[in-house]
């Protein structure tokens, strides 16, 4: 294809926004595949902090990582992305969301619009300008809806001279392809704070 | 910036589409900057055939090239493009639509969304399987809106399994900026026929 789908479009974007050295959020560890990449992306002087509510998705993305001989690199930290703050500090270059329920697990667990939102709003200040978040929306599932409608309310409503919001989504498919959401903190611009 | 605008991200998209040799239309010259980028890309053995229904905006168009050494591999055609199959024929690897009026030029003279629509149907069957169409729609001027919203309801009527339709835009900004849509004719899909 020609076109990059969703998640496509945000692995290219983590690596333009990424160099050896940088610090990465993975507030969505999943199954460790955003994980595997920014940890290729930052290398081994880098390190990626991977934050996952699920033992099961952190089980699975230590396993991963280990396997490709990147865990050095890697912080894993079992917790509720919302409560970031608590969970780690400083700055980073780049986070990454994948929103919706952890591949292979409990479907019944899903990410909440309120959770996801208060998450995004205290990761915000934590990049540095020129810096990117990726939220990547899988929202065929029951809920799903309800957390893109959240997102497309909220993310109009930050302020232009801070932050750059693109909306990249395929329109004439059926199943409910995912939807990238990708915020550009810009130079210049302070820290965030919404 | 790390995130590419509109007609950045169409240039991108461009140069992943073609390779010296192909042939590319420009259904909307203007002042020539996507003819001169198409033009690059398509080497001295591709053709451009750039279309505008304004003499000033060939003429411009041809100065451009001229400038550039790349005339050689355009043809400008005076002309609707909503007649484009009485204006030129064959396939194209790309085609490329810039939708408003003509920058510097009668901000009166706009493209319609009836005449648009009637250019994308036709030019959607001369396009190879594989290839590209481009739509970057700058609505800010009155009019501009109308052929937006004209957009946003027939691409998404469009059959997935023959074109993938992206649509690319910035949703936290003033001052209406450009909203890209591109379509991907999938291989192995027959010409399109809307």
């Amino acid at each position: 294809m020609l076109l990059n789908n969703a998640l496509q479009h945000s692995h290219e974007l983590m690596a333009r926004a990424l160099k050896p050295g940088d610090r990465a959020l993975d507030a969505t560890a999943g199954n460790g595949k955003d994980t595997l990449h920014l940890a290729r992306l930052i290398g081994s002087t880098g390190e990626v902090v991977a934050v996952d509510i699920q033992k099961q998705a952190l089980d699975n993305t230590q396993n991963l990582l280990k396997k490709e001989n990147l865990i050095n690199q890697v912080q894993l930290i079992e917790g509720n992305h919302a409560q970031i703050d608590k969970l780690t500090s400083g700055s980073f270059q780049v986070a990454v969301f994948n929103l919706g329920y952890l591949p292979g697990g409990d479907h019944e667990i899903i990410t909440e619009p309120e959770s996801t939102l208060r998450a995004l709003k205290k990761v915000m200040p934590m990049i540095r300008p020129g810096g990117l978040i990726t939220l990547v929306a899988y929202h065929g599932h029951p809920g799903g809806k309800n957390e893109l409608t959240a997102l497309e309310k909220f993310l109009p409503s930050l302020d232009q001279k801070k932050v750059a919001v693109l909306q990249y989504s395929f329109i004439n498919q059926a199943g409910d392809p995912p939807v990238l959401f990708a915020l550009e903190v810009l130079e210049g611009a302070d820290y965030l704070d919404p």
